[in-house]
């Protein structure tokens, strides 16, 4: 069949209608798109055996203005009121789309219920303080008055880590407390306000000598998938990951330093480069995940903006065994980790040289000459950075362990490609649901010793049902180990099937040693498995310290990290009711 | 005076009487010694206006026989039973000199007293477990018997980090639990048993291909100056920090996981390389210096042994201000850390310069000739290490910005001899204090920005004090500053004097906007300054964690951390009753 005649499904190009449910759950850009081209398109359909009659109506869009109507504000008035009057009226809003807007994050069954045009739970009123002083005033009389209190920093959890199970208030970060305070050159830090967003934050500092006089601009090196819909609060809240955290750290390691708002007053943390004064509170505040209270400031190490030291290439190996034995030499070579390494299974790998367009060329014939063969090949790709001659050795000790192994470079075509479409990918997500596919991503942390078996054990359970595709890669490196990234697709029956894909690949991680989540973080989706993964004398402790800061339960509650389940609140079944 | 008739001190040369409190008090091997030289001793005249009749008869020595006749064992016979059933009869002890010699840290304090036959307290019974099941049994008997329980690592606290205030049982971690349990090459990590101290633990690593038939020989990477007295635990319980950590790391950064028994039960934290499942409990027992419970057990990550890729070196710059911006500018490069960097101020700079034999040479002639003057010009040491590669563009890097800032080349013999010398000062000690003479170190964490500010007021406190020497050196730096630790030294009128100058540099720190402590811990020696430096909202969180750990606080008691205090309980005065 030739180009011109070749159907394509029709996608959708209209920009979700002002008010629409659409507009709530799209990702990105309203005019934003990225259609899956013909090349995924036609995998999709050998993968799933589809046929373009699958792909000719689309399922319900969410097109419908949203509605509250069946479930007004539950918040007296005089509450409204007197919150309101703290923020100023201007940030206070109990409109329905407001309320929905702000109540949902980006997993896959929220679009869904949109799109049927169900809302299960939404905050009563929406507050978007200015400063401190209104969080401060703001916690303290939801305290007095036992109003629920969510918080929301750029929007884009994945596990349900904001939505307001019990109602009430949500604090709305991004709107004012989005800026840059200071850029200190001496300590290499930067102090920042916890709702302002990635792209923000990084171009601010990227200006940092127009904008603060400082000597060198700066990078604050996270750079998560959810970048441009993520906070700076929210990254260390969650204990995100950006996509060069291998050179750079995890959110956990960027962060020096916080101001938290709590019940019991407001937390602030010391800046010092290490201290042996005794256990960390800043680091019992990373990852409490808006139960402990609401993070208002932070201090952050920053880097120097260096583009030009970056080099990037391409490989492929034999199998995954060789692709991981490969990246667990370089993380442990003692020279440096690059900023972006990533490595994709056999199955990943596949679909990447079909989408990049390599299968079926004359490198793909070559590849397979040299025995790299379908469904066994690995491709990593990587990217250093740093000081010059520093990113220089990283880029040739990598080099060389490739070579080691018998890895076949790909010049570094592939890493500018990726590079070019890193925040574009979440985008194809509302394509696949137009079609009533599903996508979706989990991901875990592993040592080294438990990675295989973390990955075949995930893989047999996802193979167990039916033309259900799993790709993974693994993309934030340490000595110990790295993360294994899951992104899996299929047609459901409907929610509960495909909730109970997601459960069984939480259950395949937990059985198989991997920890419950890398990046992600906790919310509501992985709560039920907590006690069990983290023991039960350690989840107490988070018990503890949650129910110290915010002694009457406010901030958070329904689930979240399951820090308020009492004792056979569960019984088996997951944070829905659904069993397990 | 020809050197033949140079007077020199009667330093001792006898290793300390078999039960004796000197045996107690003396660093080291008892039959180990590092005298002062000729140009030390010189020094010390000459800056404290002393002369050789300062120096001839010897004070109290502690020669005498270890006897607690008025303060015997207060624990009842039947607890004694009881105990010494759990973890063996030859395992239990509480004759006179167990029970002092495990009471005991190294504060130039208990050295004094224990000079004068004074031992202010004593544990009642001291155990030797033999395993984790040993703990278990033995918390639990005390925990129902409200018998307090102290720590002994490796018994080189400087600040009464386990000085049993309330008797009770001391529980000695280094006699059986002090054995390498496995050497995880995929992982990169070790698990040990947290009473093994840092010889044996190094040499294990360093052999691991014999003993454990690895690949490759490891080494630790953490090597404080009391390398030789210190247990893995205690590196982790007290927050430690090794003389080549701006490349390892501290032991805050290098242990992955820690079993710890308690009255709640044990916690064991899972080994990942990285997590999101909300603030991490290993977090919580890092630094909490035996106030929670017994660290039991570790899993640390280890590197590659690799003598073969250090390059050293030394300079001189102008000024400690030059020096300083040196080390920052090599901490922020991003072309990785130097293993040993280390700058010396002024004063010290000027001490090491005579004792190095430098003071007086034609070097010396060259250096003033070049405008690096006597009590303004700062030595800086530096070793790289790591991959051959990463470890030269250390070197060369460094080299660069020595040069860049005006740095004299000094040859790399000086690391040579500080290496060589660098676990031998402690021994310097027990020579002056023969004489009268106090010799303490203080130590803390400071940012870039406050660097300046805390070393002129601590320097400006001590100076206001009568001859008084303060020298002061960074050793352990990070991109966002580093530590400060200061070495003083003093002819003192009485304890009490001693005293108020220990406390004047913790209070001149503290306004200067120091950490209290960079890696010596809190214990009890600045525990009255700990919530005026962490503030209230945040000491209350580790009072919460050490009542949740420890509800009947039989861990550590009297003062550790100042998590026992109570409102009123100092009332400006320290902790030994003493005022402010």
């Amino acid at each position: 069949m030739s180009r011109k005649e070749e159907f394509m499904p029709p996608w959708s190009d209209e920009a979700p209608e002002a008010g629409s449910y659409r507009s709530v759950f799209k990702w990105g850009d309203p005019s934003g798109f990225k259609h899956p081209n013909r090349k995924l398109y036609r995998y999709m359909k050998e993968q799933f055996r589809l046929t373009d009659d699958d792909f000719r109506v689309r399922v319900r869009e969410g097109r419908e203005k949203v509605s509250l109507a069946g479930m007004p504000s539950r918040l007296e008035t005089k509450h409204r009121t007197a919150l309101a009057a703290i923020v100023g009226d201007e940030n206070a809003a109990d409109d329905d789309y407001s309320r929905v807007f702000y109540s949902v994050g980006k997993t896959q069954e929220e679009a869904f219920e949109l799109r049927e045009g169900v809302v299960k739970h939404a905050a009563d009123l929406i507050l978007h303080p200015r400063n401190t002083d209104d969080v401060v005033a703001v916690v303290r009389y939801c305290d007095d008055h036992r109003i629920p209190l969510y918080v929301y920093g750029g929007g884009s959890s994945v596990n349900f880590g904001f939505r307001p199970m019990a109602g009430g208030v949500m604090v709305v970060m991004n709107t004012h407390m989005n800026r840059l305070l200071e850029v200190n050159e001496l300590n290499k830090t930067a102090t920042v306000e916890a709702g302002m967003l990635g792209p923000a934050y990084e171009s601010a500092l990227n200006r940092a000598k127009e904008l603060f006089g400082t000597k060198r601009n700066y990078t604050n090196g996270h750079f998560p998938q959810s970048f441009e819909y993520s906070s700076v609060g929210g990254w260390v809240a969650t204990l995100g990951s950006g996509q060069e955290s291998s050179y750079y750290g995890d959110a956990y390691d960027l962060v020096m330093g916080v101001e938290m708002v709590t019940p019991r007053g407001v937390i602030n943390t010391h800046v010092y480069p290490a201290t042996a004064t005794g256990p960390k509170i800043l680091d019992m505040i990373k990852g409490s995940e808006g139960t402990y209270g609401i993070i208002t400031r932070l201090t952050m190490k920053i880097f120097y903006l260096s583009d030009e030291t970056k080099y990037g290439g391409a490989y492929v190996f034999k199998d995954w065994e060789t692709a991981v034995t490969v990246c667990r030499e370089i993380s442990q070579g003692e020279f440096g980790f690059p900023g972006v390494l990533r490595i994709s299974d056999e199955e990943e790998t596949d679909m990447g040289l079909r989408l990049y367009g390599v299968a079926g060329t004359p490198l793909d014939t070559i590849m397979k000459l040299f025995g790299f063969r379908e469904m066994k090949r690995c491709l990593m790709l990587f990217r250093t950075c740093g000081e010059k001659h520093f990113s220089k050795n990283v880029y040739r000790q990598v080099k060389k362990i490739c070579r080691r192994h018998g890895g076949l470079p790909l010049t570094s075509y592939p890493v500018k490609k990726w590079d070019h479409g890193r925040y574009l990918d979440p985008y194809l997500r509302e394509d696949l649901n137009d079609f009533g596919m599903v996508l979706d991503t989990t991901e875990c942390g592993v040592t080294w010793e438990n990675l295989h078996r973390v990955h075949a054990e995930v893989r047999r359970f996802v193979k167990s049902r039916p033309l259900t595709g799993c790709l993974t890669h693994a993309s934030h490196f340490y000595p110990e180990g790295t993360n294994l990234y899951f992104i899996f697709f299929c047609k459901v029956k409907d929610m509960e099937d495909y909730i109970s894909l997601q459960n069984g690949i939480f259950e395949a991680i937990q059985r198989a040693g991997g920890s419950l989540s890398h990046h992600h973080g906790v919310g509501r989706m992985i709560a039920p498995w907590m006690e069990e993964h983290l023991g039960k004398n350690e989840t107490d402790v988070l018990k503890l310290l949650k129910n110290h800061f915010d002694p009457n339960g406010i901030f958070n509650p329904g689930g979240q990290m399951g820090l308020d389940y009492r004792p056979g609140d569960l019984n088996g079944r997951d944070w829905r009711g659904i069993r397990r």
